[in-house]
């Protein structure tokens, strides 16, 4: 394999600056890559999967100079094919709440001295077109639009200066929630936040060098047309680099880890009288540079048949 | 490889009545077997970590058909290796506070009317007798003998008189918390229960067909020698059963993922004044038929360079 840093910087420009994405059934999804041109080509043949050991291992660079020998061998994907969440299972999904003013405002908590930190389990990892599961009794079914941090390598007690060394990508997500589950229960948020299906992840996973500024991105989420929310990630109460900082203070962060920045204003929850889905609406939601997200709201049940 | 059920039933009982574990450096662990007489076998070409791989393909009755042909050839665990968590890294560790009566009266709360459930990072796992990091500025680092269950296969809706067919065994656990972060930050109970080495697992993952009543085990927990909580699995609010089909209503929980049942009266925030842990602290927990385990408490950074 030729050594990233001795190619053509012409060359590699031209070649490298595609996004990652991973197509096929659930639990059955390949890696490919998508170019600005709209080209998208399978990599199976590359050896890995979007996965920890990819990430740990310099996967990125290696992928880009892999692909300026073998490109043109590799298959394309077919646009009818499925897409699923843009990156392999991680060890762990941390999210933050109460990270936008806007939010939080709506919320009627105070701005949080720190971040507000939870767990949502990583079975919930949906591709960004599956449909949102109303589970079985729910009532108060919300959405959240939010820019994902991938991160790229093990990160322990890292400085917010450090942070940036750590973040190999970005992703758009959809931190679904259940508001009974999550706050009038006797549990913690995770309850409300780890139905299978209510982590709708990518379309892409966009390198961190093809974004100029991830703390400057246009966010935006509707329900059936009508515009729910509307925000810049510049409105986090807590910026990228220091929720990197002030989660790897707590627990390591795993290459592929994945963190969840918040969600701005204009959630269901939110409204008065609140908002939230009912099965048969449609979730669409946009992150600049990031693509774009569609979700039907199925029942539970009837979701879990159609992707078993 | 010969059918599990066509093995002489006496040879069988013989042969498979084995515990398991795993032992080596830390992230390089290989699994292995100890028979009642005590001797230790690794099994590591059976060709399997005792992952979600495993689990998922009736790993157990496989390695018992194998071991009943191969255990002449398989190599001695040395009695000065490591043990490692029983088991590789779930998906998920799901925890369940305030499930013991005796804990919910020394928190000064009321009875949870359901399951209380929290999910601790699988980043935090760690062996049995590996030290308990102090995090830097902790002033509140509790300890939290429990019975862990080990799912065995995917559970999504599953009913109480269901649940043991989900189970496959159960491990000792400490779930190690620090009450400021847990209780007092502005974050969910996760960042208290996350810190890397926050979760010893092990030694053993006794499978549930050699635990004649999970609901009836004893466990111990000393600091120092001296006896800090002494109680039996009998006294849960919500037994194992109800605990498994309540957290399979909210998330599906996958071959080899932990459920924490809660933690019996007697930590340290329960006495008056607490007691909490300090460097240099030996804590020794024992579950019956399940082992021991015994933590030195080491500052955070010490325990991160030794274990590297």
């Amino acid at each position: 394999m030729p050594s990233f840093h001795s190619l053509n910087v012409d060359q590699h420009a031209a070649t490298s600056s595609f996004k990652l994405f991973r197509f096929g059934p659930v639990g059955r999804e390949k890696p490919a890559v998508e170019y600005p041109d709209g080209t998208r080509l399978e990599v199976t043949a590359f050896g890995s999967d979007y996965n920890e050991a990819f990430f740990a291992t310099n996967g990125l660079p290696r992928l880009r100079a892999w692909l300026l020998t073998h490109a043109a061998t590799c298959p394309p994907v077919a646009p009818t094919e499925r897409f699923g969440p843009c990156v392999a299972r991680p060890s762990k999904i941390v999210g933050v709440g109460l990270n936008y003013h806007t939010h939080v405002q709506e919320a009627q908590v105070a701005v949080p001295a720190e971040p507000v930190l939870f767990l949502k389990a990583t079975s919930a990892l949906a591709g960004p077109f599956d449909a949102i599961p109303m589970p079985e009794g729910s009532t108060k079914l919300d959405w959240e639009v939010e820019l994902a941090v991938l991160i790229g390598k093990e990160a322990s007690l890292v400085t917010e200066a450090e942070a940036p060394n750590y973040i190999m990508g970005y992703a758009l997500a959809n931190d679904v929630s259940e508001r009974t589950y999550q706050l009038e229960g006797t549990g913690e948020w995770t309850k409300g936040k780890s139905f299978d299906g209510f982590g709708p992840l990518g379309p892409y996973l966009v390198p961190a060098d093809q974004i100029a500024d991830p703390q400057s991105l246009a966010l935006r989420l509707t329900v059936n047309g009508q515009e729910r929310q509307a925000a810049n990630t510049a409105e986090m109460v807590f910026g990228i680099n220091h929720l990197v900082s002030y989660v790897s203070r707590y627990m390591t962060l795993l290459p592929g880890d994945i963190l969840l920045t918040g969600t701005p204003g204009g959630v269901g929850l939110g409204y008065t009288p609140p908002v939230f889905l009912a099965t048969g609406d449609t979730v669409e939601l946009t992150g600049e540079g990031l693509g774009t997200q569609r979700q039907l709201v199925v029942p539970y049940l009837e979701r879990k048949r159609a992707l078993a």
